[in-house]
């Protein structure tokens, strides 16, 4: 393959386009890859389509080593199976809905559950069908609240998704298993740095999942990790709970004034001031914080929620999301201060919290409030908190929550040392779906004892055109991309200079010999460009190897550079395609 | 590749679908190819995506042959550049509009031209940038009022779309031509029977185009040929203009009563009844027949047309549609009649059509009703006709228009001999746009000159889902599909037959060393099914050579038929893989 730029299809820019705000924007825009059509929608240009399909390949080759079989499905697909799951209204905003010129309702997949449950469901009757893994490349639709960042999240982008069938739970950690491993050799494959975190199963269903995260300064996913290997997305992350506190010394709750203490620093200020303890000073993690929030419902209806937590931590919402779905989460309002009366805003405590007490409101604690603890928290009267409050002797919650935020330093669940947080992009997700779908969509199949049993499903995605920026945020340098090998849209990027026509005749005469080798080679065979145009656009490409024929020439020799170490050498000009061809064909 | 029938994703069916008319339907959904999902929107199984996948690389290598460049456009576009154009409109419902959450309007793209145009506005400028061709295989979507036939035609379906880009006409014709050479190959290459048509340009707004037709039984297009090779769409059919007839001797036209004469039927019975005519008898063609309809603008606006056509032909809806685009064609309503009180229904004739007369209906003819012909014709009084009404002498048209059917044995327009009509599937279309696109959207260069001149363009589409359909339209029999090998989902199916396990040990092997060999393997290798049920799914699935071990390796033997012809033949086991792959591999 030999790509001319004297033809091709491609302008690089010397600017980055205003909206771009991450390296990979910047760069896939300016050196010609892709180009915007609409918020959070773009077109690919024909070495950014070279690179898609290069990452599809990668993709496709894995999935079936391990036995999937490639299908696809329409994008444009029917309401009605989306109904049975209730994802069409869980959705919300986030799909793309439309009618057809009948009424009838559609909306443009996200992902694909139903569709393949249904399939499945259509052509499968017995146990002796399991097990099956099926997966597409395919164009999904999602309409972000905020699309940015270029392909890393739009509007319209390339996904692989996979889904498997088994009888048995037993069956199923097989086929998760093998798409596990299968992840891990595409992501080695696309030379990205990544980490496997267990994740929440989000929208999803399920009851277990990981996410395959690449670690990029830039990615919109934090997640934490420990040194001793740990490591999770931080809605996944459970606190270790700790033993039960001796409180036979601990005096009776007293409640006393304290009067503009309505926030947890004017309050321990206060504490400090006028109730000084011997031992060692009031901190925030010495009072219990109440943070009331309303939980809407798939159905519609609002559920009033209190979290107690410590006052030292703010509640994160994307982990109290996590814990409510499918419910979202929404602001307590006025109204609904006004409907419970017994909440005295600022000081509001146990006293009136939890289902048996006065505000009959839902009550529930960080795993850290476990029995014995002691807490400063509000009497439920203007200007007064209550002191020496024990959890389980002087109130008890309904249950436990998960909401409370994650902080460096905090110990991991399994022992495994101090968490510390770091951001990435999710690349790849792999799903335990269990049986919500199967049953909601009735796909049964006979048991070997002949009975009818729901079937054990997985899910696995992994964002094929958002793969192409993660590259390029794990690999790139002030000058510009830096492509691995497998997935660059050419081997060795072969540039002319000068105004020689002998240059030009010896880079046609190597193009034609690496060609022949099976190198693919992008051809600046440009006249009239300067050569510090050309080796600008060069390192701005990305592709691994750059040739330079040109000064060199007179001496018999042209140079070859790698892109990633910028090292340079001088080849005979004789030697030099069989030289390219061993550097760059595995 | 050995693909294995204990596990592949497959379940051939022994009925037909209840909604399937045409065989390619039929067989596709029975074999196991495809699956609807919704109507007019299908889901592509391991098989058909196999095929499908065979197409479109086909497509991409013809394409990349004659330099055209592989972009990739998305499907979720903004309605701002088809408005530009007044495509956004003149879709009508033909195409999916939908809102995103801001409620900004998009379309899922049916075609492309805008997209491309501002493309290359956004990064050419000048004519050294040309000629360009771009091209993309992408998914499509139309808002079908009747989907049918299965994927022959879809609302959602594959198409390969490309567009020329040239600074003249002259180079435009290259570009042109190139595609038209690349459609040749594809076609070939397909194994599709087609003919090229002349064709009018459609919504397209270019001024020359052919079709690429797939002869088909079940088209549903048709198209007129003439024995001496002109071929084209019914639509662009242009009738050959008599030279105009010597009149001297015509006694002059004179009113008669013709009561209850409403039809061109009943008129003429009534003419020979009570005014025959020496030489011959009246029939249909002597009168001329006057059809009211109404043109309704891209603006809105409606206008009434008038067209006069011998007694004997139809109008024919979309040769008229064709010559009023991007108007359409509405019927002349009971308010309509009541706005040009002139019109006397049943008996209208020239006296009171035309744009001077008293309807001031704008009159065009059929081009046969040139001066001097001789006619009779309503009278625009109830129950009376005229006779002897000589066009030229007695009444003059607005003009002419292409609006009566075409029937067989009318003369081709190029005289190469009488038409006979035939039925196609539409395939691949190949559009001179001109410059329409690149003035609506401002794509210009500076020519050699320094002049800036508008781009010309070409646009040029190949149905590819559809092609898989068109293949089995062309090529099936009674018992299923017979695919030409490049498309086909294997090389070989090896059907292994019986309950002995050296069979099965013995297929495998064979499997094995065909893999070896580059022979793709379709391999039925289930246990527990019997032969007839392998050998009917064999025969309906279609791959080209079926191979059976069976019974025949008693005597060391397989067998080898030929899915086309039907002929078997033994061939000894130890030389099978290796006269194989001679037949398969090319």
């Amino acid at each position: 393959m030999i790509l001319r730029m004297s033809t091709l299809f491609l302008r690089t820019l010397r600017d980055d386009p205003v909206d771009a705000e991450v390296p990979s924007h910047k760069l896939l825009v300016r050196a010609g890859y892709v180009r915007r059509a609409a918020p959070g929608i773009y077109s690919w240009l024909p070495l950014g389509y070279t690179v898609l399909r290069n990452v599809e390949k990668i993709v496709r080759e894995e999935m079936d080593a391990i036995g999937a079989q490639e299908v696809h499905f329409p994008a444009l697909l029917p309401r009605e199976p989306y109904e049975a799951t209730n994802r069409w209204e869980e959705y919300g905003d986030n799909i793309f809905r439309l009618q057809d010129r009948k009424g009838g309702d559609y909306l443009l997949g996200p992902t694909h559950e139903e569709m393949f449950t249904l399939l499945v469901k259509d052509l499968y009757s017995s146990y002796k069908d399991l097990p099956l893994s099926l997966y597409q490349i395919q164009t999904k639709y999602r309409d972000e609240a905020r699309p940015r960042a270029g392909i890393l999240r739009g509007r319209e982008f390339v996904m692989k998704d996979s889904y498997s069938f088994d009888v048995s739970d037993e069956a199923f950690m097989k086929s998760y298993l093998a798409h596990r491993g299968a992840y891990i050799k595409i992501f080695d494959r696309l030379g990205l740095e990544y980490v496997i975190v267990k994740a929440t199963s989000g929208a999803m269903g399920g009851s277990a999942s990981e996410e395959f995260l690449v670690t990029a300064v830039n990615g919109e996913d934090t997640y934490v990790r420990s040194p001793g290997g740990y490591a999770a997305n931080v809605e996944a992350v459970t606190t270790p709970v700790p033993p039960p506190v001796a409180y036979d010394d601990v005096p009776a709750a007293h409640a006393e004034d304290t009067p503009d203490t309505p926030t947890i620093e004017t309050l321990v200020d206060h504490l400090n001031a006028h109730f000084p303890r011997d031992d060692r000073r009031w901190q925030a993690g010495d009072t219990l914080k109440n943070v009331l929030v309303v939980v809407r419902h798939p159905d519609g209806s609002r559920e009033p929620l209190a979290i107690g937590l410590p006052g030292d931590r703010e509640v994160d919402e994307k982990r109290l999301q996590a814990q409510v779905e499918p419910a979202v989460v929404e602001p307590f309002t006025e109204a609904d201060f006004a409907a419970h009366p017994a909440l005295v805003r600022g000081y509001i405590g146990p006293g009136v919290l939890g289902e048996k007490n006065p505000s009959g409101i839902r009550y529930l604690v960080d795993p850290r409030v476990v029995e014995g603890t002691r807490w400063v928290t509000g009497a439920d009267e203007p200007g007064r908190h209550v002191i020496d409050l024990v959890a389980g002797r002087d109130f008890t919650p309904d249950g436990t929550i998960e909401a409370a935020e994650v902080r460096a330093g905090d110990p991991a669940p399994d022992g495994s040392g101090p968490l510390e947080t770091a951001r990435g992009i999710e690349m790849g997700h792999i799903f335990q779906l269990g049986r919500t779908y199967a049953e909601a969509l009735g796909l049964q199949v006979l048991d070997e004892n002949g009975k009818l049993v729901p079937v054990t499903m997985g899910s696995y995605g992994v964002g094929v055109s958002r793969a192409v920026a993660a590259i390029v945020e794990n690999s790139h340098d002030d000058a510009g991309i830096i492509w691995p090998r497998e997935v660059a849209p050419a081997d060795v990027h072969l540039v002319a200079t000068g105004k020689d026509d002998a240059v030009f005749e010896a880079a046609d005469r190597l193009a034609g010999e690496l060609d022949a080798a099976g190198v693919r080679v992008l051809y600046d065979d440009r006249r009239g460009v300067s050569p510090g145009v050309k080796f600008k656009d060069s390192e701005l490409i990305g592709v691994p190897t750059i040739v330079v024929v040109g000064r060199g020439l007179a001496d018999g020799v042209v140079e070859v550079k790698d892109r990633t170490t910028g090292e340079r050498e001088n080849v005979a000009v004789a030697d030099a395609a069989s030289h390219l061809a061993r550097l760059v064909v595995p």
